[in-house]
């Protein structure tokens, strides 16, 4: 499966938002450049680093630019209609939980692609998700979300198992790449309805 | 304009020195390898990021030791001076905001020449400037400077704009790279001067 | 001197377990996936930033699987035997040692393999050594170890002086390499035991 470039074009406008409300939640950081910054990392750090990883090039927001206008408009539609935003807060958690759960597969794809072994797949995949909103909030002094959440990061990795698994026993590509997705978004909703986190291993 | 080179060795001298007078004002940092670290990461960050982001090797300061050989001489002169230094924090600032200037343009320029879209330029070309502040604030665990200071990155943006519109509708590339750095140069002193930062958005 | 397969698997091993152990110390962090995350980083960090910045692929983690099996072996081990590690202090701070010592020479190595400056290729030496420990204290916000800590980069960069000086000047290969490492173990150790550290500048 393919993802389709506006399905890409979407998760870029939705990592946005929530990396512009992170922003707000900081006395410092709430001007305009702070919040379009902080925006614009959350939504291009993760599959930037990853293509930088590897040796990819060009990057996708530095080859087309409606990555970046994409980003500019999701940042004017917080700063326009934050109050409300902050009332659909649950619809927000779905649509970062979708990203992850898009974005994972994607950087797995891609991965593969370009002849990684399976397991740094599964880390690149990961780290497409996740690696902008560990950026974001080692700019902005606090301790990174995935180190502190319910099971995030974790529900990542065990859907870019699944699809990699799938994928190397020859099934149909759409159905290891949803199969991925439906893993990470499920994990991910059960952990925050239940508050399951991991358990911690120091005792 | 072709930036010369030796205005680019001098832009890392000034970088560097302002690196390691932040190393000072922390104790833990303020032994010889913190305050050569600190100054290194400064004056190089931002164009070694660029670099990365653009796919270009090798990086100048790989390549070329006299870059690594300009920090050191600055890492010498901070020390020996430091006090004299600290009067002169007027001629610091000067030096610091020609410095971002340069720097903005000719991170735009080095983008556009890698055939980037116009809008990555623009955000590669502030990288550019004030990346390495980013980077070494966060190694110092301090809120990074971008984020606290009156207009900063948001002059090397205008500057970056004009630059790209300028040279866009075929306007001397001289005339083009002046306005530019005199468009940071200005809004920056004006900024300091009168204690214009941007508004909050945070209302 | 080629430093062998399984020595620098063994190198990897080492560091994991200490990126491993760090996690444990902060609260925060001490679920599975934040003891694992940390030890990744602690153990790719710095020769994933060196070969980025050479613009070297595929980087060895991505291209070849056994040093994320070694990595997740080293959790596991951290996991199982961790009060007994913690008896064994002193065997873990000469693994280290010997470790930073290995990672600066074939990171010193492998760059002036790739023809960069000598200057460029001793920091590069000491960033493979020591960035792993960078990213992973900036990612749990602390101060970076390098910054707090009797000589420790600054035993990789003497270690590396004297290795491309050596080589410099057309002494043989295993020699040049040996005392590189020598060096820095003997700095480290003798560093450590009379809590030597450089001096402060701010005076």
């Amino acid at each position: 499966m393919q993802i389709p470039y506006y399905i890409d074009l979407l998760g870029v406008f939705v990592f946005a938002i929530s990396g512009a409300l992170a922003a707000y939640g900081k006395q410092m950081y709430n001007d305009m450049f702070g919040v379009a910054f902080t925006a614009f990392i959350t939504a291009i750090g993760g599959g930037t680093i990853r293509d930088i990883t590897l040796g990819v090039h060009p990057i996708a927001w530095v080859d087309d630019g409606n990555y970046l206008i994409v980003i500019f408009a999701a940042v004017l539609f917080t700063v326009s209609f934050r109050k409300r935003l902050i009332r659909f807060r649950r619809t927000l958690f779905l649509f970062d939980t979708i990203g992850i759960g898009l974005y994972t597969i994607l950087g797995v794809q891609k991965s593969l692609a370009y002849d990684v072994n399976p397991l740094a797949a599964v880390i690149l995949g990961m780290f497409t998700a996740v690696f902008g909103g560990v950026i974001r909030d080692t700019l902005i002094n606090e301790i990174p979300l995935i180190f502190r959440k319910e099971i995030y990061a974790t529900a990542c990795l065990a859907g870019a198992v699944i699809f990699v698994v799938l994928n190397h026993f020859g099934v149909d590509s759409d159905i290891s790449s949803i199969s991925g997705i439906a893993v990470i978004i499920t994990i991910r909703i059960i952990a925050v309805k239940y508050r399951i986190a991991l358990p911690k291993v120091d005792h």
